[in-house]
């Protein structure tokens, strides 16, 4: 990908053979590859698949985001100096904040991940503030009523991406209040889907990679930054993006 | 009404005549009478209709509040012992909050009246926490994102009422973030309608009775408080109640 | 907490492990916990987790209302002097009424239980509604199209909440109606989000605590109510809130 | 129309001379017409194109029910032994319950109005039932929360028909809730739409047109009940229906 | 009941153990019993317990409409002249359909069913329409867009009542349109609830019983029906209806 | 426009002279120009603007539809053999039937308009379906509760086009049973939004341009149909698109 | 059919045994059947069932649209010159647009299928789109966002069918959003519901029908086309359609 | 403001003497004022307010974007090194890109404004996609579908924020359709509300910023830029936020 956005694939309603096989095509074309949204089974298929193309690409599995991360052998990670904030209110936020933080990793900026500092107990956020001040961009994963990301931004310089999280039940539940909640914020922040952890944690990384390409002499200052793509390719997709 | 709750009358969906003969009625049946949501059309034909019938009576018409308060000649007002506070995010709220505001100091609730400390700027609600943590109950009005009310029932331990006010446009606009927001909310509060000022203050007016009844000596303890009842009436209704 | 809340973890949407370390945690900080919406694995795990740090500690699980409440060795209960009524329509509002019952009893309110009174069959209602007035605070559950909240508020002085059960099916089901009703309400009432016991009995406590203070001589009258604080400890969150 | 419900013109969204034509049709075709939703423009227009056709005809217009009944000279209207109870909650139930009234009294039924009998005053509708329990079908308009038809089809024998009135602001406001109550009634009972004042009076007609036609010696007890075409016309419509 | 419905139970959502308690209740104050929504279980649990309490009643268990009949040993059911028509769109449409006849047969009713006379077949609903034009009331059940109600209310002089089916994928499905389709109906027709055949069937039996009280030779005429209680008690409900 | 659609401008939310100026425009490189939408400000700043530049033009303006056709002096319009079936179920659907009628004409093809057919009076229908069977193409405009496009797509062999119309006021009001009733539709059919006549019109154009292209002896097959751009112009956009 | 469509069975919901029976009965009475939305034990109970009363018939079932194809011995298929295309913008929506495609071929059209041409990749499509204006029909089907309807029917002269995918989570998921768009395109097309395959293919052959109609010598016109339906069987309906 | 956003009254909803007020306490305390959504009431009071307490301050009132924009005299406006481009699918986006324009250069950024390249012809936006790739950020605002910013993130490496406007009618009108879309769109994106235009560019602006504080030699890298705030205040809120 052109925007140094690892080509990810959407496990989630692929059966674990096609999703294996998107990512090995990924991993072939682009060094590397993520997979979102994964069950084991899942896992497992891009495990072996991966194993018979590329037996020394590394390939890490984590349970809590569901996400598998694929490495070429001898991939080299890009590395930013920006710094991305991610910020949860509560332990129900954490699987979402995490698919953020992979992403927004493997794009290369350095992640400081803030916990359970949700506004019903503003000492906790207010303990954390100078933290996240630090941040260059800022991604506040909550459900329920999702105050947080407002908050947050009342707080801080930098912009600040809202995750609503699909909790809560009844009306506003599974993320549909927090949603709202961020879209009419009296604050200024933008915000992604509910669960859209992937989405927030890329347009963080894009935003880390456009300061970092600035504060880079002899940078070309398109944002551009084809130095990123850790192994030199040109990402083209693997399958139709819609 | 054996509540203590004034015979209230919504003018808006009624005709000015309409409203000046129900608003006569309960002023002659309970010794006053509280008209809501009117226009200066309602409030001058109230005027003049109770002036036909009790000259030496007292109207009162606020214009922000769209509120008419009639009191009878010699009409005693209750007085709690119970503060309730009315807080409200910003400018917009305060129609809404004040509504609140009109229907709990009937009821005989002493007020406190705290303005403009929305969530974006967390430093100003903190300025104001201990003031608010004086009353006995907490009465939140806030549009938009609607989060005041979750951070403020966060702050104190008196009883919360949130008061979700129609402002903001797009998705969740009009009040219903707000409102999603305080069914959502991970603390304890409860909330009623959207720009529902008057079911808000009668509910906290409803709570100071029963902390006063209860705070009395030889009460009867079963909060029915008729003593606040000012002119000794039975508070029939005047209209058909749904 | 310093409103006399016990620390309450959501057990739904967490693993019996996180559950459980959860509640040891506030059993510790707080001497006592409550988990609400627990599966008999959920519960099977706070009472092994419980067992481990405190083997004296109770651990009561009740499988209707789906909560646990460990309460630490010699732990003391608050008592209140005031009684909140909790009714309801049919028994399939049970399990959310319990609910409510479990966390007031546990701020110390005194709970009268008036069940099967729906509106359908106005007679038995009324057979029951003195009792009810003898209430300082009346809970009502009650789904489909729950209209009994707004006829109990009709009858009685003392505040009242609605919590909208999530039966029904087609149009306005899952408690969707009940809950619109209750914010349409024509009489006074607040209102909890659907199947929200939990928030509708802490709410009635917090209510049943303000009267108490109230009526305690040498009361410092801000509704702080320390004293309740069963283990004396500050009820400090054991989890981000939101 | 071979039911015996009078050609209705709907005047909303119609010019009055489009209405005109179309009324002055129905009378010249079936020996009456009823519009609905008629604006003073509409009525006006009405009345004068009657008056050029058939200078005899009596035009009533009312403006609360918003109806104009045309008749032509020599009409005879039919007349059923059954009562339809018209039921209303509260004051701006009015409108929408009198125009169910003006359908039914067309089709020949009897009609008892009931007003102001909503359910936050329940001892009002208890005073007024035994009347209720005398009619043949009972038609209930309610607004807001709309508890009353439910309410009212736990006390009576009869079928009842529930007319939902868009009252109300904020979530479940103009009707919705309402509806909703109607849809999830835990008593039998069937609806029309928000404000369908018409519906609900023509099939409380309709049922009792079928009761008198079971009732009357001699009826073929198909309920087709021709006599009752006042005009003895056969009611060809006027208008593509849809 | 004093309307001449046989309590109800609907099990759905119940266990079979509670649902076999209130049945045999029902069977045991009012001669009969009905269930509801019963699974297999459900069923199960019912025979078995009338079976205890009531060796010689009859328990009949119907997989389609999913409905348990329980009649008392010698149980005389009522028997009304006037004929329910039961029309369905296509078999989808069965089973909810044959919950209403259940239940207006039941009450007294004759039943005559039509079925698959959908309106994408114009044809096979004309052929079936004299049949239909003999019912005193009809009632139609149809998913999807759910159109045949207002063919058939165009086509008969009865009253019609609308079953919306819970059929249909995508925006208007699991029987939204069909139930938005019966309110816009623009013919004359009320209706009930998605996949409400047990409301639609007993408003259709309390119309026939109607018909049938007033064609009856010294009938008082209000409709009350007493004779129609088979076992000659007075209905007193086994649960709170709400 | 390559498919032989007139360059359209959306009046409403425009100002009259920015939409005179796009129809100008579109007046001046395609021969003709259509204003869909407009109120008279519109026409008549159209005709202004029109008149400035190309004084000879032809310019018509329907008030029902709300349409003004442009054509350049000498512009031949297309002539496709092809005819458009244009029916409305009753007269509210007029306007938004008509504005599919002048694009459809614009495109070439012939159109037959059937009126009033509405499925309340089924009968009518059935009168002249022999009619809407000789057309190519057939668009049906209904509101209310949309029945007839399901009821005629079950009579033709055509393609069918509904045109859900925004009739009918509560639940499902204003178009949107309709709509849904189309989408739900079980026969075979396609949709455009609520009162997208424009675009119904559109499309049936399109359809007749294909059947007429390929009827056409020596046409290549492709459907592109250069030959009825009726000015030769190759029709750019004067606009960007969305 | 008298369209040509194949009598088509919806085995969702209906069990094995039923939709076997169905789908023999239009084999008998049309020479074939197709079965949608299959599973593999509706697959293997018509298989059965076809076996036992025509065991030469052919039985096609395809796992990944979910139908099952029957042609009797000697079936004759119509084959039309226009072609449909069918245009993917990615894997998720294979299986609806396979649907559409299995219905078109059935009919008789030639199919051009196009893959994976998503409008986050737009070079992909351009490099396609010359193959997609050979088609005389274009069916698109694509999720999430849903914006490939609108960017092709931007690049062809052909009619454009739009078919809304069931992808995407949070708001405007599960196919709503891409249903939205379809209805809100600023180009023009027509849609069918979420997912709805079946109505998209259908449509687009019956277009292609009435192009293949006008094009050959003789034709009477109007596109009623007898001549396709392959087994000169009338194609009565085999279940009420609604 | 600590984050360089002027201080902004949302004169919607507020009297012209209160927004005047609020104008100019912002003017007094931060050197500047940004009034929007201001009619040209708001804008004369603004304007002669001003001028009461400061003669030489410039008033810039747009009507098109209804933004005010008032500098004290001698403020220094910031200037970022990074550019903004803001694009727009057609004139109706106009307004509401403008008003992310004028607060993005208020904040210091270059603008670079592309108009009128909707998708509906890909041809128009292709030819200007490379000035699009010269931005540091890019904002894009479309109505109606709004595929516009998912089609432009394919396209670019910046960071894209998605504006959907209120256009269109009917089901996913008033830009619901082109939020939902953005909220499910298959590339890397983040949304604003309907008509936030605000927002969108404040929150490009703060993008602006951070990559322009990383480019300057010094800087403290925290993306602070206090330097950019010209009047040297700390913008100290002159409203409560929410
Ligand atoms: N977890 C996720 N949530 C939302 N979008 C995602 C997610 N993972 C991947 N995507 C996006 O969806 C595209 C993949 O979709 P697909 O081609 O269906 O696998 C990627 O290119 C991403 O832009
Ligand atoms: N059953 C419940 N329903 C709603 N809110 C609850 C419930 N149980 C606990 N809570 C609230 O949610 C908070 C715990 O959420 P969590 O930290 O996610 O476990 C508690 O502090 C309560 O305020
Ligand atoms: N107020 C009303 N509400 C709902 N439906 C009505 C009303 N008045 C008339 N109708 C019905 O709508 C039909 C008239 O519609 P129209 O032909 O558009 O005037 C009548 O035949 C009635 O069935
Ligand atoms: N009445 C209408 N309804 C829907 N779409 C329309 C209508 N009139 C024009 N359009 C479409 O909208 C485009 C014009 O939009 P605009 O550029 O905003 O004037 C035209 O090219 C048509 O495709
Ligand atoms: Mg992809
Ligand atoms: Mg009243
Ligand atoms: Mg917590
Ligand atoms: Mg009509
Ligand atoms: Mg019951
Ligand atoms: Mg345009
Ligand atoms: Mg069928
Ligand atoms: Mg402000």
């Amino acid at each position: 990908d052109r925007r140094g956005i690892p080509e990810a694939v959407l496990a989630e309603g692929k059966r674990p053979a096609e999703t294996a096989a998107l990512a090995t095509t990924a991993l072939e074309t682009t060094g590397r590859a993520l997979v979102t949204r994964a069950s084991s089974d899942h896992a497992a298929a891009v495990r072996e698949g991966v194993g018979d193309v590329a037996p020394d690409a590394s390939v890490d599995h984590d349970e809590v985001t569901r996400t598998v991360v694929v490495h070429a052998d001898g991939y080299e990670p890009p590395a930013l100096a920006a710094t991305v904030a991610v910020v949860t209110a509560g332990t129900a936020d954490a699987p979402v904040a995490g698919e953020a933080e992979v992403v927004a990793r493997e794009i290369g900026a350095a992640i400081d991940r803030v916990e359970d500092v949700g506004v019903a107990n503003i000492d906790r956020l207010l303990d954390q503030i100078e933290r996240i001040r630090e941040a260059a961009v800022v991604v506040v994963a909550a459900g329920r009523e999702g105050a947080l990301p407002t908050v947050v931004a009342g707080l801080v310089a930098a912009p600040v991406i809202a995750i609503p999280v699909s909790t809560g039940y009844g009306e506003g539940g599974e993320g549909a209040a927090a949603l709202a909640g961020a879209l009419q914020s009296c604050t200024v922040l933008t915000t992604v889907n509910v669960d859209a952890g992937f989405v927030a944690g890329a347009q963080a990384g894009l935003i880390a990679r456009a300061i970092d390409g600035a504060g880079t002499a002899g940078d070309d200052g398109d944002a551009d930054g084809d130095e990123v793509d850790g192994a030199g390719v040109d990402g083209a997709g693997v399958d139709g993006d819609e």
